[in-house]
């Protein structure tokens, strides 16, 4: 894939330490009765992640003509939210590493880890309700309004996604995938960042259709192309387990699309294979997984569904979000990002 | 034990149907994507509880002066958060039953349950926004304060009792386990329900200091007489297993005292029981520690720390607390269930 041009990482770099230090000052100012309970609270919050919600609002709220000052602690409790529920989705994915280092439940174990996760949920909502202090109340309860919609949008994806693999569901179509992706991915990941920098930049309420319209559609890009690269990529510029989905038995749009598209043989082996516990498959069998892959042209198909989301992506940011932008830094990270992932190749 | 008065009884049962249906209703309207999800979000809901919390909420606001009706929404929040932080619970302590049917995860395994306790706790939140169309702002900011203090509270609580367990630590002094208690159990037992009520009847603010100082002491009363309960009782009356405490190895008033006044070949003896998980246990080996809880005289101690505490609650309920309340049929029921809890013989 195409790296990620240089002032795009420098503003998510920038965006992404200034929420950091707002998140460890107010964790740090906060009595918590044990110092256990306390370390818990700042594991994940103490390693870096890529920042992309956060910096996404306070960009957001400077393209729209707001003060991105403004947007900080809004952007902190984005960057809140990421922290605990990958705290809870480690512990149901049963994942080893996060941010390069163990995941919370394999330092603490599942209960305290659940624990911490519903902990630093609850602080979250300490934190924006402190919003009081800033905002006047009405604008207060649609920054709480939006939280509650993006956190109850992760839930219903993450119900479909896990439910899926634990229920060994296979009869899927196009459709509930990209559904998935929508509710699990691009809602939090691009629509609701964008939503909040545009509330507290006062923008006006016409522009929440366009940024649904855009996020929806350039999340669920995001999210395919992640798909891919996990097939694909060189294990070392991805930074995840190479084909980790197919052992996890993540549903993807290129599994869905063999499945329909397979003889009745190969078919009958794929969910032989993919009925399996991770554990218990083996290489081989995830080699003849991915050689179907091949044989099916799954991959192409994705691309294909991918690069058509694309198209629309682009029409929708240039004929109808860019207009409303200030010409700033601001729009040019929104300008640069979107071309990135628009027109990175996979 | 005592039963408990027929009039208590009646109260609990009302309120606990009416908030209930509020939330039946209230799950029952919400868009859940797939049945799935649906299915599980209402799953602890229509199971009858005991419904302590939210009765002492709209009672405490009808004692009060306020309108108990006026409380019915803010108690069924009450009872939304007993729902999702069970859930977690029982994932947490790998409980088989929940209100006499099976565990949350125990029907749709781990990774669902946890998701679900989430999507529960987000609908909570957004249950008690919707507040704004009852109260002024500041009242709705109040309410959103006192959740946040109770639900950190618990968390707070559960690091320090599943912590004990997880890490084997039995260095614990009698002060550990009361401020444990008040965290984990008497802040969202007595001490929010009765301040929420107050908050929604427009108490004085003075009132406040007086319910902590009894909610936490009766609170704290309460669970030592479960925990004295849990090694003597009669199953089918006490309706939990019994000496169930000592399989899973809960930190229990009766064995830090235990612990202090143990010889050291039965200090040895207990720690090398006690440090084993649950399915490690003998039969035999409970009925050991049982036998050095009666050589100890254990319980004897716990229930004199009971008493005491019952003693100073019993003051406060009668000189500042009961004078404050309206001769009504909600002042009579705090008037019955304070003298069942304080008189209670365990």
């Amino acid at each position: 894939m195409g790296e990620i041009p240089k002032n795009v990482m420098e503003t998510l770099a920038r965006d992404g330490k200034l929420v950091g230090n707002i998140i460890l000052d107010f964790l740090e100012s906060r009595k918590d009765e044990t110092e256990l309970h306390h370390q818990m609270m700042q594991e994940y919050a103490k390693r870096a992640g890529k920042s992309l919600r956060p910096t996404l609002c306070i960009e957001s709220c400077g393209a729209l003509g707001g003060n991105p000052k403004d947007a900080y602690r809004v952007a902190a409790a984005l960057e809140i939210f990421q922290q605990w529920i990958l705290m809870h989705d480690d512990v149901e994915d049963d994942s080893d590493e996060r941010r390069g280092k163990p995941a919370i439940h394999k330092m603490y174990g599942v209960p305290l880890a659940v624990n911490a996760g519903d902990a630093l949920h609850i602080r979250m909502w300490e934190f924006l309700f402190e919003e009081k202090n800033s905002h006047k109340p009405a604008k207060v309860f649609e920054i709480l309004d939006e939280f509650a919609a993006m956190a109850t949008r992760c839930t219903q994806g993450q119900t479909m996604d896990v439910g899926w693999v634990s229920r060994n569901e296979w009869n899927l179509d196009y459709s509930d995938y990209l559904r998935m992706c929508e509710l699990k991915t691009a809602g939090y990941t691009f629509v609701t960042p964008v939503r909040l920098g545009a509330i507290i930049a006062n923008a006006d309420k016409s522009i929440f259709p366009i940024i649904d319209r855009l996020g929806f559609k350039i999340g669920v890009v995001f999210q395919i192309q992640d798909d891919i690269l996990n097939l694909v990529g060189e294990e070392e510029k991805y930074g995840k387990e190479i084909a980790g989905d197919l052992w996890e038995g993540k549903r993807t749009l290129m599994l869905i699309h063999l499945l329909k598209n397979a003889s009745v043989s190969d078919k009958k082996e794929f969910l032989e294979i993919m009925s399996k516990p991770r554990h218990q498959k083996t290489e081989k069998e995830i080699e003849k997984v991915l050689a179907m892959i091949k044989k099916y042209k799954s991959i192409e198909y994705a691309k294909g569904v991918a690069a058509d989301l694309s198209n629309e992506s682009k029409k929708i940011f240039n004929n109808e979000l860019a207009p409303l932008m200030k010409e700033s830094s601001h729009k040019q990270f929104f300008v640069d990002i979107a071309d990135f992932i628009i027109n990175r190749e996979v």
